[in-house]
């Protein structure tokens, strides 16, 4: 029997791990019972937090720091990320606009905008970049994606033909959408869209009232947000020809995915799938003989999206088992069996506060990973 | 291929799960997996608390309770058990004289008396019982055994011919120990003492200094405590021609160890030894494909002969795989994979409080055994 191949595809642990550095933790631990085999390092995200750091890694790539207006008008400091085939771009709208920019005081989706996320996809093409990975998770916007859109050249303007104030907030004001002087580089990027959520942009499963209220709208709020959303909808298909409003996923990140669709060529598309697709883990997965994974939490939710879930769902198309570690384990992981995830194992060594658990992640993935080591070295 | 047969043998998880109940929980696990396999339990114990209840569950044993002389002359109810043979009982000390039954006001190892003890040994004999197993951790007591051979007839006295007070704070006024009315019956009766410590009876490494801080004993009461059970041990050797003074495991259990070897015919043994003994758990191991073990806590002590460590030895005899669970997994657990553990896993399933983690024990156990059946599994 040749060496084996280990596939290490995991997910950060939050607060505690980069995927990369749980990776690192699991060949560690393996390494002491199979000293000689291969480990390929894949480190994973789903769409959502992490995911500019994994594609990074995972492909050899490199981060950037921007500065870009903050969701309240405030300059922040952004990262994306360009893979190592130099020629794509990760970007997270959370870095830019992203709800940790905004406190429970000033948390206010009236006026909090998407300009940022703009200035970043520009940012992009201003060094070349011909294809943009966005992951819109956690945003602190309620605008429909009009910031995003004005900081690449579109104009928003009332009846009276000036520029409305940002914000989903105004939108009901919206008279007129001025493309005359959107990038003309956004015709040529393809952008990717890291979706999970199927929400419309307007209605009772829209933006506003799904999403509006974690990012402080009141009740009166989420009636004139959704009525505004529901305004520039029918502004875009009147003077754009485009019709978003019922598109499933237009209503993500505060109108965002809608904000996408209208002003640039994007596709929305699962995370876990993007981030598969762009680690290459397929192939790399053929090659293995056994796959590892993990996140920081593992319960039923896990199945919907989550990167277990999609490294097993990898996995199986090429007939490898997958073994998966966990900071916490919650309710139903039983279901997670079928889906392709043939063992999970917590790494917490006992009574603990999460504090120390966090800090000492490392050294439990190892432990865990070598003792699994052991048990799969019995039969052979 | 037939069918598989794992031997489970796992020590109590203390104030979780008594291990019979670990038992059924790594049974309810694994046979999710292997749904025909053969299940052999062996609650186990090393001599310590939950020794009784793990010879009796092994044994198909029956306990029984007997109010007997608790440490501080109050009326208590302890336990004993008659194992499934119907001739060999067992004891711990601690059921009767044990720490558990002072208080931080009331611990005074000059006054607590092994009394109970002595009376648990009479019970025992009363009903035809030939072998007597006796575990002797966790005594609140430093007499010297004196109150166990008072119970059973030994009359210890003054110069004046007066019995002493109970408690190892008189002895240092014993002038003469009258056997003539000891209950018989103990030289019938085999007396194995479960005892891990090497204590001698006297000095700086002896019962008093050692043990008797944590029973209550100041300073100046060690020093008297310990010249006491000097004068004792003196006293014993002129009158009965017994030296124990320096023999390994006599300052056990406050120099019960000692009391145990002058008035019965009892042999120390290791505590472990005697359970692996009386659970024949030899011979078991010897029909397994694979053993199971676990305790509430393992780390690096575990070596120095808990239960997991003894499993252990007694597996690798027979060339059998061990993997062990715990609640608590400490430092230092890689020296364990040399001493026969092959792989050790942790139950808990992330950060929480111990409360709930004692309290969800028995679920917690059995995931754990089933992710570890379902890499068991990979290879076949």
């Amino acid at each position: 029997m040749g060496e084996k191949t280990f596939v290490l595809a995991p997910d950060s642990f939050k607060e505690s791990m980069t995927a990369k550095e749980v990776c690192v933790a699991m060949e560690k631990g393996l390494r002491r019972v199979y000293p000689s085999a291969n480990y390929i390092h894949v480190p994973m995200a789903d769409g959502g937090e992490g995911t500019v750091q994994s594609l990074v890694d995972a492909s050899g790539g490199q981060l950037f720091e921007q500065e870009v207006m903050g969701p309240l008008g405030q300059p922040v400091t952004a990262k994306y990320g360009i893979l190592g085939d130099g020629t794509t771009a990760a970007i997270e709208m959370a870095s830019a606009s992203g709800i940790h920019y905004v406190t429970k005081e000033t948390k206010n989706p009236l006026i909090t905008t998407t300009y940022g996320t703009g200035e970043l996809i520009r940012a992009c093409m201003d060094k070349g970049i011909k294809k943009i990975i966005i992951g819109i998770g956690g945003s602190a916007t309620n605008d429909g994606g009009t910031g995003m859109a004005e900081a690449l050249g579109a104009k928003f303007l009332d009846a009276e033909g000036n520029t409305l104030p940002r914000g989903g907030g105004s939108l009901d004001k919206l008279a007129r959408i001025d493309v005359s002087s959107l990038d003309p580089r956004l015709q040529q990027v393809d952008l990717v869209v890291a979706c999970d959520v199927t929400n419309p942009l307007c209605g009772e499963t829209g933006a506003s009232h799904v999403f509006g209220p974690q990012k402080g709208a009141t009740p009166e709020m989420v009636l004139h947000l959704d009525a505004a959303l529901g305004h520039y909808a029918d502004i875009v298909k009147q003077q754009l020809g485009k019709d978003v409003k019922d598109v499933s996923g237009a209503g993500a990140a505060g109108g965002l995915g809608a904000g996408l669709l209208i002003f640039t060529q994007a596709v929305l598309q699962k995370g876990i799938e993007i981030v598969i697709e762009y680690t290459g883990l397929k192939q790399k997965v053929a090659e293995a003989d056994l796959v590892f994974t993990g996140e920081g939490g593992i319960d039923f939710q896990t199945k919907f999206g989550k990167t277990p879930y999609g490294v097993a769902k990898a996995a199986k198309e090429e007939g490898k088992k997958v073994i998966a570690v966990a900071g916490y384990i919650g309710e139903g992981i039983d279901t997670l069996y079928a889906e392709g995830i043939d063992a999970v194992f917590g790494i917490v060594p006992g009574a603990a506060e999460l504090d120390k658990l966090l800090a000492e992640g490392p050294e439990n993935v190892e432990r865990t990973c070598e003792n699994i080591a052991r048990v799969l070295k019995f039969n052979q």
